[in-house]
């Protein structure tokens, strides 16, 4: 169960507003890594998660933690979006930075939103549950948690590149540092899990029935063998448990594939049409 | 550019035809962690490479061998549906297994593919690009692609789990071995790019610039304080530079937010209705 | 900001298993109407509330309430997957009825979940946030709310009556016993704004500038006139501010269109195509 | 069956061409609330409904109007697409208002449909049924229609504001009239319903069978009890049933959930990793 | 404009219920090549018609009978849904037959849309706009319409041959005759436009402006020449401005890109960490 | 099974950036009819061929040409995104010409993909697998890749006229002549199966099954008689099997649909609500 608190984690409040960044911050309250993201894996991760403890609660913890990231995300746009200019052309014919301006707003914040923040991305695409993933394995799920502080801090930053406003610096510089404690975290959960399990997703796979003789083999589908100088290429795995080898002109284990033709209430192409194409004379042989 | 050789990596021939099956198996073909994502998402992350050299390299010769998994699911999905009963119904009357196994086929293996596999999940949502990314920063794209081969990896051993057929767990043991490999090889290259860059990404920008003061802090944001107990709530932090910390309590920092109205063009709720309702007598004073 | 509490708004315990029944359930859960969609619609629309008070507080209560309901349903799915037979056709083989069942369950609640809820509806679509919207006013918020609640119970009523278990009809009663009062107090509001702003939203647009004289006309483009039986086709208007008419044999009040050539850098079909077609020998006159 | 017939409803000729404007209009063609939605909407709402009749009338009716809406749309946003310039940058060199207008135009408008509407809203995401329903109950639809009428006449009077085209703003204010129509007739069957049946939705489900001890309560889940002055929140309820009241503390009814441990098959994280680490030793008692 | 007519084109009444067909029924009314798609895609080409006449006429007329199409189905499924069963298990446990159709019966039939057809294929994807396309080039149109009836009676016949029900397979075979019209009208549009413009779209752009060294050239990028027997690899091209000609071992034309770094506030990956790594002791002279 | 070589199949370089051009040039990258689209959906119809010869091969050549597409437009985008300034609005106010293009640029290219190119189309959104289709019919299927190489060609060329970069030009003449070689030999694929199979798809289903009646005929759906002038109004069918007729005015075949009521466990409106309502007074009679 969840109680909300009328303060915000952080503050966000812009100098002055600025709809073509509120457009872009939209990137991260509704993009593919955004808080809407975090927010909703951490929480599925934590109610799937089979057994009570540290794990669950801290993912119960960063998933609120979470939603009111996307409610100082959700102030902040609506903030950047106060007084937009109604008329676009009329504005450029006076002042081509503000018609630029305009040219560049997301139209769904005036039409759509009425000035206020959308779950969507920086293009408009709406937030989608495909996003995200909850597999009940936690290492496996640990790693997308740190794979999305990452995508969402290196986002985080660029943002705070090209933004002017100190306001919105100041509060992406709060966003920034947590998501550096997230990856610190998730790292920290990883390595325990690691200790505990390997390295390998899943680790309770017995060993002997995966084909073992290419479970380290470094294929070259390339011309060129740059890749043969990675760490990946020599040596110990990084498991523990094989050598990398490295093929330089990997060839196929498999054979041709030939498909039994389709049943007739199917309608394919019949099979004495698909074989009178193949006697077509040969060009060769004419 | 590419060049296609007739035979497959590895064989893709299942003892006997399984329409049931082969719905499932589109998971790891058309899914969120298919054998289409990682094809895509490495060959746009080598192609975004800024930069020759061996990591590009990398990424096109693992890209190029997913796009040979994509063709050996495929083929073994074709297989499967090979001589897929006409109707379900006439069959269920026959033979309730029969039945059972129609009423669980994809229909749309009938009507829309014609008994050919498709660019889709276990049920049916069409692979989307909204899975994938290609950041421009390796470290960040190594956590994906980590993330993306373990919970791969994890889907199909479940798919091995449940299958009985012995052509489909040779193949599939063959796909969990490369997922091995793939696992492997970016834990190497992400154990190197940490090497030089240390572990939050991105690692470029300025510590300084970041509300430090939070940087390894854990919020408790839920009742009872069982996240406490893990190594992400005290003692140094992972990427060396600070010292977890737990608060057990955590206040807000910010501010209660107060909006301003919209501009009239708007059409948003107008002020007066909205102070009208606040004066809504006080149930408690009436 | 949010603080979450371990227990559950309300109890989620099954009498036993049954993943076609999780499968089904997922609809209130990750499906338009479904929960995850009025939680991030009421926090979106209170979050862009433009000034402070009761609606933005009542938004922001009700929010937080449905995250706790997404919550019951992910652990009531969660354990109505526990111990999911491995294995459909050797199931079926010695039992029918199991056969059948696991025909109908989610196979990515075995292959991507783990046996764990996840935010699509019932047939696997994942939830996506071009289901809901927050406007920036409020009477057009409030009947779309009333409309959740009202599509929500419906569907809730539906899973009640085609559900056996007692503790998943006992968790469903109260679901259902929350949207009688959601609808309730959605009703209460747009009570409220009615009395302040009249039914017609929004209320704020200069009637003349409409073309009233089709404000309350009702154009019968049917054949049959039973539509002219209902309130809406005489007397007085909802709004009060006009009287409602019935035209039986609407006609165009437009011209036929015809549009300008594309500029030639279109490469549209050129003109002389489109004419020398026109001048095709007419039939009647060969 | 339908009839076309070649004339417009009403005319939809601007005064001249504006390419962003066009961009902008495309919300209330194919965006959530535009005129597709409500076309489809109604229409598979008649033809779903169970009983003939002047319900299923009037749907049809309107559904038949609202596709001679998409049609004056399409034909309004092709004449704002008409004479595009070729080159946004080489106009922008000359004169900086046309680069901003080409900047902001939706280049689909250019590349893929030659000039002519798209079934797209003004960000240029493709119409989905994803947006629209009909569920069987009349009173649940004709909600959700109102809804539509409203949030979609919202639209479409922003969009008039924002508009400079006296050929625009005409159309727009058959439109805003046409939507005020809507709106009244749907306020008109939701009164004859909610007479029949009362209001809350579905009515024919007893209320013996829902927890009625929380069918009128206000749980206040946000710190601080502004929404306690709302007619939501004392009084008798909006359904003549019952008696609202304010729960200014809610305490949870349910317990803390524990989930058993997944199958072995499934190979979600051991049971022995999760209590490994529960038991690691508690920072406080080292 | 358009008006509706209460009869059916043609009669749409099956024998008895059948659930599970009504699932695969959808995928010709709501996926991607059924009825919605040619009715929308028809209507929107039509209305981007730059020109009057016969073409755009026969695309209204067309798309006007396919949302005629869409009524018939969607009233054919309706009655498919009449009467089912309520509960899947208790009847399983009676009637194995009965429970393997309940299992594949889409769920949302009976929680969302009450019985009723929806805008979804057959495995419950919500029908999208991303489908269909109206170019404003009418021989690129009408390839896609031609392609849409190809696809589209196919998929018809399939259902046919699936089908059980005379009344059923009495509605389909209207279905199929009127596809069998329709692929012959686009056919005999298409050799219209061919006849006068060449088989090239677009017919328009200067010949000499694209390269035409690689304009009737097969490169054979795959293993083996069996793509050589084809009418495609040799003698006059089908356009009769050229000659094939067949390369058998293609080499690339272009060289090894290499990107230039990207500026420093886009934090990808530092070059001197990509550098540094590329001078990682080669293996093959340690 | 798939290689890589490191040079591009033509070279991909512009003469300088032009971030706004990229984010037009990604429609042929990632749009409905962009490379991805083509190289997967001839991949899949290769692999669902079911039978050996020269179609599959075609297409697998076809399709591993299409992926080396995709790499050449992927380096041309990241190369048009090198340099891009920082910050718009700072430029803007130095530079209109500059701000003007900074308001078009796609967002997620900086913020996202960090200069690289994205698997999206020009107004971002992701490609997704509902675009295409491999039928297992080898005649829908080549109108399906005739009808993309059609549409794909007429968007080279809108981008080839909107482009004033000569090595994007030179690029695209690459390209544009690419697509004039795959119309062509879609075009001798599907004369050669027409010449086998006839002209409709399928050919396999017996003609006597369908309503023969209706096979040939154009009903004219809208007001006036233009489509009666063209080719498929009179004289012998496209597949020689028919004589083509007009009916000006198309009357119904079907009756009036009636649905039965639904089951009381749905809680659609009941039928008593449904019918008082029928006998509301009628207005005429009052």
């Amino acid at each position: 169960m969840f109680y909300h608190v009328k303060e915000l984690q952080y503050r966000a409040k812009p100098e002055r507003p600025d709809p073509i960044y509120a457009k872009k911050l939209q990137e991260i309250l509704g993009g593919q890594f955004g808080e809407i993201s975090v927010a909703l894996q951490y929480l599925f991760q934590g109610w799937n998660t089979r057994g009570d403890g540290k794990y669950r609660d801290l993912l119960m913890d960063t998933g609120a933690e979470e939603i009111a990231h996307v409610e100082m995300l959700a102030t902040m746009i609506a903030r950047l979006l106060n007084d937009a200019p109604v008329n676009a052309q009329e504005q450029a014919a006076k002042d081509p930075v503000i018609g630029a301006v305009m040219g560049g707003m997301n139209p769904q914040h005036a039409i759509v939103s009425g000035l206020g923040s959308m779950p969507v991305d920086s293009v408009g695409n709406p937030w989608t549950a495909s996003y995200i993933n909850a597999s009940g394995n936690l290492l496996a799920d640990m790693r997308m948690n740190l794979t999305y502080e990452s995508q969402g801090r290196l986002q985080a930053v660029r943002l705070y590149e090209i933004a002017e406003d100190r306001g919105v610096k100041d509060m992406l510089s709060w966003l920034i540092a947590r998501d550096t404690m997230h990856q610190n975290q998730w790292l920290a959960a990883i390595a325990e899990l690691e200790a505990k399990e390997n390295v390998v997703v899943p680790s309770t796979f017995p060993r002997e029935l995966e084909k073992q003789e290419v479970s380290y083999t470094l294929f070259n589908y390339s011309a060129g063998n740059e890749s043969a100088k990675g760490r990946w290429a020599y040596g110990p795995s990084m498991d523990g448990c094989g050598v990398f080898n490295y093929v330089e002109n990997p060839v196929p284990f498999g054979k041709k594939p030939k498909l039994k033709p389709a049943p007739k209430w199917v309608h394919d192409t019949p099979l004495n049409v698909l074989r009178t194409s193949d006697v077509h004379p040969d060009p060769d042989t004419k």
